[in-house]
């Protein structure tokens, strides 16, 4: 099998087959096969497309690239959600511990932010002593007993799809839905789960900015789920302006935990609870989505989610009094400024990005990956879409460590926001949900 | 100017700017750019094509990638002539010295073989003690005493094309018209010429199976011809049989020099007048085609071709003997054998990609670029498409010395060649003309 065919074959627009790809992905992990011919294949394949069938193969080969996690050691259904990735996105610090309170084991493994969006394992490190590398008895261990983990991606975790994204960043060969689909399912898949809950963004703040092509995106991944037996459903939700009302890492551990607390933002909450809802389903702890949500809602009333997320913590090294007193032990920013209203009407628009990039700029997030980041700075919106201001309201608050980075941050942020004399029309939280 | 975004843009059908494609070309061919980068706007382009003015300007830009020759020293026009290639093409070897021989400068640049076809460079050096490698001075010299010289590609004529070219040969990218083109015409124009003819060949043998793509290829390169002052005329020509009867680096010379003594193929020198006939009318040696062929028959016959042939192998270290008698100084293979008609009737096909692979696989030509070739070997054709056979008669002889070897030939020989019982359609040697 020659590398050079597959590429030719690809380019006439023919499907490769299960060996040929098998070829192409363990050839190119192993440094066999040259960035360059893989890159002419994926310029190819975002020409060409791929078949189902092919996305499916190419995501199983990803998959087996590196170590396929064994949690057969876990005690019932294991079921990951995986976001597309958002601004404000703090779902998986509420999510898994709300979930694992309702019996779900939840092994995550989750990855560090890059660009305008956020990482769970960053947020988390913001809680003093947190320890995001486990050892894999440690990771199954504490799913056994606590009913969840979150811990950080190792080297091995598909490094193929690594390599590959790497590629497709340089080469221009990102935005093709097979390619993507494939990428995070892949991921999944090596991450060990039995069942797949997604949360596909879809807005200004998403890869996906239109409904559709979140919605083909959605379609993809869950096909690809079943194809390789891991049931797969998606829920598409907005992110065309941020999620809850914090933004930087260790803002949003304390809306987190105000949300676990059962005072947190409706946003958030809901979308915690419908994501929750179908990990319930999937896992039969639940017989319909409706009993689910009553369930979920049943345990942070009760404490229950809390309680397990200060296992959680606790058993990953984190302090347990910054759980109680996240304003005491959390890092804080040193200084605040604030955005206000330059006009009365409604806020008819935060743009997601923007307020993400202004984070970013803040020091919150990495423009490149090896930037390092501050976990203290961010933003908090006082304000949401549809919200009615008066002239020198205050909007939003932001949390900095440098003036020069914070003039810098609020012209951006000022740039994501919009007023207008007539309320805005309202967008869903949640545009669709894409089952198998 | 970054290169992810070029990719970008030609990826989504826009055209790049001169600016652009000189950043690409001087970035690639100094390293800067890799070769994934560049790999994937190769394929972007694959699909994308180029337009008339993209690929003038790449044309450009890969020819002053390295030295581009001054040939402002050799007095008159200079008019250079190119092949795509084909079997048994020793169209230069009578070509350059007739068209001299009528005043018209020649001074040619030759590469060496690759896969089923030669090289000119390969063929020469048949003649003991011809040297290709001459300085620039001994070169501009040459043309001025006898009008013409022949030298090897020097490492720095158009090196983005040769590296291009390479990556294209691995990525499945070598077949764009506009790539193809530039190609072509970026080493003429380092090359130095004012004029240029080219003889674009087509049918199994060449590159450009089909008379259409020959056509569009041809118009692609005169169009670059004109769009950057060099005049350019295109002959379409038959390469579905190879030319002449002789295939192999010294038959190809034996064969060039009975034409050049006025008793070669009628094939081969028909051609060759036709493509002189151009050198004088662009050179305004002749004022039309019909007068520019008398001519060039005049020198032929009154020997003056074949005298500046002699010059010409003297001045560049050959033997002059072995041009005067090449039967007994020219390399010759040890052994023969014969493809005998195992029926009667008409040849109805030689095919031309065939016969030249079972040349190459007797070695006289290169599977890649290292090999080291045997000038010796080859295959003489006894019968052309149209004439008649009787059984047992002689259809080729397979000049060889290594006995596995010419098994090998002559099984892939017996595949190129068809007998049928009615006379074939015969095809023409010259398919059009492409003018600017």
């Amino acid at each position: 099998m020659r590398m050079y065919d597959l590429i030719l074959k690809k380019r006439n627009g023919q499907a490769l087959s299960k060996e040929e790809i098998d070829f192409f992905i363990s050839g190119y992990t192993s440094g066999k096969i040259p960035d360059y011919q893989a890159a002419a294949l994926l310029m190819a394949i975002y020409f060409q497309k791929m078949t189902k069938e092919e996305t499916a193969h190419l995501t199983l080969a990803m998959a087996h690239s590196g170590q396929v996690l064994d949690l057969s050691r876990i005690q019932g259904v294991k079921v990951d959600k995986h976001s597309t990735g958002g601004v404000g996105d703090k779902v998986s610090l509420v999510l898994a511990p709300l979930v694992a309170s309702a019996g779900v084991k939840v092994p995550k493994m989750s990855g560090r932010g890059l660009g305008h969006t956020g990482g769970t394992i960053d947020k988390l490190e913001s809680i003093p002593g947190f320890q995001a590398q486990l050892s894999e008895e440690e990771f199954i261990n504490n799913v056994n007993t606590i009913g969840m983990a979150i811990a950080g991606q190792t080297a091995n975790l598909a490094p193929a799809d690594k390599k590959l994204y790497a590629l497709r960043d340089t080469t221009a060969t990102v935005d093709n839905i097979s390619l993507i689909a494939a990428s995070v399912m892949s991921k999944k898949i090596a991450s060990g789960a039995d069942k797949i809950v997604l949360d596909v963004k879809t807005g200004s703040g998403a890869f996906m900015k239109s409904e559709e092509d979140a919605m083909l995106l959605a379609r993809e991944m869950v096909d690809i789920g079943g194809s390789v037996g891991k049931e797969t459903i998606a829920v598409i939700s907005d992110m065309d302006q941020p999620l809850g009302f914090k933004i930087g890492n260790a803002l949003e551990v304390k809306e987190a935990i105000a949300t676990l607390k059962g005072h947190g933002p409706h946003d958030l909450e809901d979308l915690c609870l419908t994501l929750g809802s179908y990990m319930l389903v999937l896992a039969h702890r639940s017989k319909d989505v409706a009993e689910a949500k009553e369930n979920l809602l049943a345990k942070l009333q009760s404490g229950q989610a809390f309680e397990t997320f200060k296992r959680f913590i606790a058993a990953q090294g984190g302090n347990p009094l910054a759980v109680e007193d996240p304003d005491k032990y959390l890092p804080q920013a040193k200084e605040t400024t604030d955005l206000k209203a330059w006009d009365s009407g409604f806020i008819s628009r935060i743009d997601a990005e923007k307020t993400g990039l202004a984070t970013m700029l803040l020091g919150a997030g990495r423009e490149v990956k090896e930037s390092t980041i501050d976990l203290s700075v961010g933003i908090s919106l006082h304000k949401k879409v549809g919200d009615k201001v008066k002239a020198l309201d205050k909007i939003a608050t932001i949390h900095y460590n440098d003036p020069l980075k914070a003039e810098q941050a609020l012209t951006i942020l000022k740039e994501a926001v919009e007023i207008s004399p007539t309320s805005p029309e309202k967008r869903p939280l949640v545009f669709g949900i894409v089952t198998p």
